[in-house]
């Protein structure tokens, strides 16, 4: 399990570092807490960091439950071709937010893939028993 | 466990089922990204998401700590009551969401019941050793 | 790693008592739903809500992979940490945004320590195998 581990961790510090664009973000544009709104350009880094958060949520479970009723390695294979959507996702959207499609598809798909796959897998382990 | 797992994935399931019905509000609605407001049903479905997402964050380490320290089976009823609750709230909100209310409570109290029940087996089993 | 689920319980009780806050901001600055802006004190409470959730989704892996490839008792100290700093957080962001920064700090370094820690943790267990 120490490879879905890495990639666990790997997916939370490029959460992190979102958030950390968004922070820089709100400098830059004088944008002042408690809003989140009133510059177009931190506000796409807000939804990066907002989108990549409600797919984190889906995506690690989706690691968990695959790696522990299929199969670790392709579990964290799945979790590095999202990692690898989530840059162009972030970076695509940040430039041009009508662009983020190719990105996000291959995000939601990996994320699908583990979900239904940890399902399956479960359904059948249940059956076994 | 095998029961929790597919009520962990059915929550996450749900959850990638709102965020589905936000895009489609996107499109219907004309609310470009990165905006994340502007038409009040986007926005209702926006909102549906959110706080799905808020619990999620919640339900998912109760299901596992009950599951932990009392009793998967009932981990996984709880659980299965959270979606019905959900969905209940999630239809509720977006034709009318001043009566959100039922749906709300019928997902906090097994999330609350939950994390309660986690924490009260996690003290006795710490005390037991 | 009854220590790292008691301190998981808590860090979700206190994420759920500042959803409580926001519920209780609606009501008294008559902030309706779907709206999430219009009032500058709902605001803070609502922003104190979601900056907690996106660190919950960062604090609850690292506590699970710095337990597991480092020492429970640590992470669930450094998770005891995470929570009195997510307290003075929550009072200062709601008193004055602008001065958020400590309670931001005590917050982002327990969770920057477990995930790093949890990681190189992983990868020496690889190595070692």
């Amino acid at each position: 399990m120490a490879y879905v581990d890495i990639v666990t961790a790997l997916a939370v510090l490029q959460f992190i570092f979102f958030g950390l664009k968004v922070g820089q973000a709100r400098g830059r544009y004088g944008v002042k807490a408690p809003a989140v709104a009133g510059n177009e350009i931190f506000e796409r880094h807000f939804r990066v960091q907002a989108n990549t958060l409600e797919q984190l949520v889906a995506l690690l479970p989706g690691l968990y439950l695959f790696s522990r009723h299929f199969d670790p390695r392709w579990a964290a294979a799945l979790g590095v071709v999202n990692r690898v959507g989530r840059q162009l996702y972030a970076t695509s959207y940040v430039k041009e937010p009508a662009k983020r499609g190719a990105g996000f598809g291959l995000t939601f798909l990996p994320v699908l893939a583990l979900i239904v796959g940890g399902v399956v897998g479960a359904l059948r382990d249940l059956l076994a028993h």
